[in-house]
């Protein structure tokens, strides 16, 4: 597929200075939306401020000129209604992790939302439909729901799911649903059919744009992750009478493979990373010998040879810890996840674009998942990041500049309109 | 202080049999009281399995012939009185942890009773006064206690502790004693002042009698105890967006601090041992940088000079690995129990008599905190030790045979009968 180019629409200083205000303001009320005194943001699905921040966005689409609709799921969309009804989407998620920040997912919806308005204000009817994505969770941080809104949209939530899934209190994803007026036997109708495109603003929610010194980051390929669960068993005993020498101490093996794990990260180099996140130790008593201790390692690459030989590393490693030591090692891999390629034709129309419009970008994995990595398997679908300030994600310090805000909304516009205002790269 | 030895007390066929058949018939009764179906025991102070075990004990000993007193905080004491008031105290506690098992503390009540017993039918009235101690709480299992039996014996117990320390129900200790029947406003009656000598007779909690093959350990010396706990503070972050080598991984300082510790033991030496038996990482999602981890250590040592280069280094080496990693690590000292010397009059008739009477022994140090040493403080204090199977103790599976208590049961009667029918010890 060849990339087709018009000439993308450039930002004034005017258009500059007024994205600079509307994005400003929409964050700023957003935040406020679920809000805490630390300037946290805690905003999981279906709970009241969800619904605050979803009306509010609903507002907001309807005075940029776009029509507001609701899926199945609660997720919203604000169209710009083309001459063609295949959708071109653009967005992010509008949940947040509990004590997260006002970045995360909210800056992609507000955006898209500016870049969408800009378009309809300045350039009219599109070729084909433009929709804003308000996407009602990503972050499964109340219900295990593994892109819940994502994967309604792809038809992919199976039958009884709704009544499966719980949050912490025991209430079903299904019952909170209706608590917010949506009823779950409607979700199959949230599936898609209509979309051609997806583009994905996103903070980087890391440093490398940061230490680059460049205000966009586009994604080639999403990390593949692999979380296994290692389980070092001993033997517990009294912290006092059991000589040095005769322990079987659990936490031995467990700290011994954290730092093995740390080691074979560095050696395999970037885009590798691993990480132990969870690491609990039973009994627990200062004064007693650890007899079990659990880990979580969090294995993420590119490539998925890699992938696969850091884990047949790690597996290993941790067998012959557990021979040293005399411990019993189990493993189980309670997460594979693919790496995902962006796709060429989305990723160069981005590329050109900040390049055209003279943004400083790089080209970049995403070792975070997100929406677009499942949305690419339905369509052609891109990713764009914005700096992290000190890389900092999933806390309530979140923070990107405006300066680098106002860059990705003119190199999202230009994608956009060179996606929507112009077919041609369909039929390429 | 002089030794001063009279020929012990031996005991014949029909008293082994007998010792055999009480000792495990005492033990099985105990073991009911608080026990669950696993085998385990879970007897905490002032509970109705802890009444029931007390009574039952109030029963044996008066069928002993002994006069049976509680004192204020409700420890149950089986007196054989001599021709003198002061008293030779024999016994242990009666308390278990959660799930612990049928030896730990019980074995040692159950002893000294069958010796004294004996002693009152064979040798008749002593010339000092022999009491049995089932004490009432060691394990500080209910109640942050801290010795409590043992302080009430002291006069050690402050005003308004019976109203300040609290269980997991916010029960006051105070409380628990009143629904026992007990009036904490006469705790201070408990102290004693005639108190000559304690002899604790306990199971080992450790593998070292059974690998020596030995049934009986006379403990020279009880363990210092010092318990740091250490907090490494990095930066959280998500895990597959900072790169390994940019990342502050609170875990890594952790895990190497944990491997450091293990080291320092093994080159310290018997009987240096060095345990972190709880570690908690925060935030603790499999998918992000712990920010904060945070663990306990465990040092004891007999010499409190090695105790304090100990942690010494520890400290030290926490700093090097908080420096090399971009932590900020705090260490905070929660406990520090000096070690103490069991008396050498009481240790020297306690391995004369296991000589005499052929059984094999060993002096050894005690790794774990017990009533003796305290008591220790008051009056001249001596512990025996009885094996453990496998070491095992706080769990289900505790174990001594039944070979091994009769020995330690005849050691001990022969070293009570050297102490309080010839009181010329005393004067020595």
């Amino acid at each position: 597929m060849k990339v087709i180019r018009s000439t993308p629409a450039r930002f004034g200083r005017t258009d500059k200075t007024r994205m600079r205000k509307q994005a400003a303001e929409l964050l700023d009320r957003l935040r406020r939306l679920g809000g805490g005194a630390d300037g946290s943001v805690t905003r999981p699905v279906y709970t009241p401020a969800w619904n605050a921040a979803m009306t509010e966005l609903e507002r907001w689409f309807r005075a940029l000129g776009l029509e507001v609709w609701v899926n199945a799921v609660g997720s919203r969309f604000g169209r710009l209604r083309g001459r063609n009804p295949q959708v071109i989407l653009a967005g992010s998620h509008v949940d947040s992790v509990r004590q997260g920040g006002a970045y995360d997912g909210t800056l992609g919806v507000v955006m898209a939302a500016c870049a969408v308005g800009w378009l309809a204000e300045r350039c009219g009817q599109p070729t084909l439909t433009l929709e804003v994505l308000a996407n009602c969770e990503e972050e499964s941080s109340r219900f295990p729901g593994n892109f819940w809104g994502t994967r309604a949209l792809l038809g992919a939530i199976s039958p009884g799911e709704a009544d499966r899934l719980v949050d912490e209190h025991g209430t079903t994803i299904g019952q909170a649903m209706r608590e917010c007026g949506l009823d779950p036997d409607r979700i199959p109708e949230a599936a898609r059919s209509d979309l051609v495109a997806f583009v994905e603003p996103h903070i980087e929610q890391g440093p490398v744009l940061e230490a680059a010194g460049a205000s966009i980051g586009i994604v080639d390929r999403v990390v593949g992750v692999r979380q296994l669960h290692v389980s070092f068993v001993g033997e517990t005993g009294h912290a006092g009478t059991v000589p040095v020498t005769r322990r079987r101490d659990a936490l031995i093996g467990a700290a011994e493979l954290v730092l093995a794990a740390r080691q074979l990260a560095v050696q395999a180099g970037t885009p590798a990373v691993v990480t132990v996140g969870r690491l609990l130790v039973s009994p627990g008593g200062a004064n007693q010998i650890p007899g079990v201790a659990s880990l979580s390692l969090d294995l993420r690459h590119t490539d998925v040879e890699v992938l696969e030989r850091m884990e047949g590393d790690l597996r290993d490693k941790a067998g012959a810890i557990a021979t040293h030591h005399s411990l019993v090692v189990t493993t189980e891999r309670r997460l594979d996840q693919p790496p995902i390629e962006c796709h060429p034709t989305i990723r160069r129309l981005l590329e050109d674009t900040a390049t055209e419009l003279g943004h400083a970008w790089t080209r970049m994995p995403s070792g975070a998942g997100h929406d677009a990595q499942l949305i690419a398997t339905r369509c052609p679908s891109g990713l764009l990041f914005v700096p992290s300030k000190n890389g900092w994600s999933h806390r309530p310090e979140e923070e990107t500049e405006l300066a680098h805000i106002v860059a990705g909304i003119e190199v999202l516009a230009g994608t956009l309109y060179n996606l929507a205002y112009n077919s041609a790269w369909l039929a390429a």
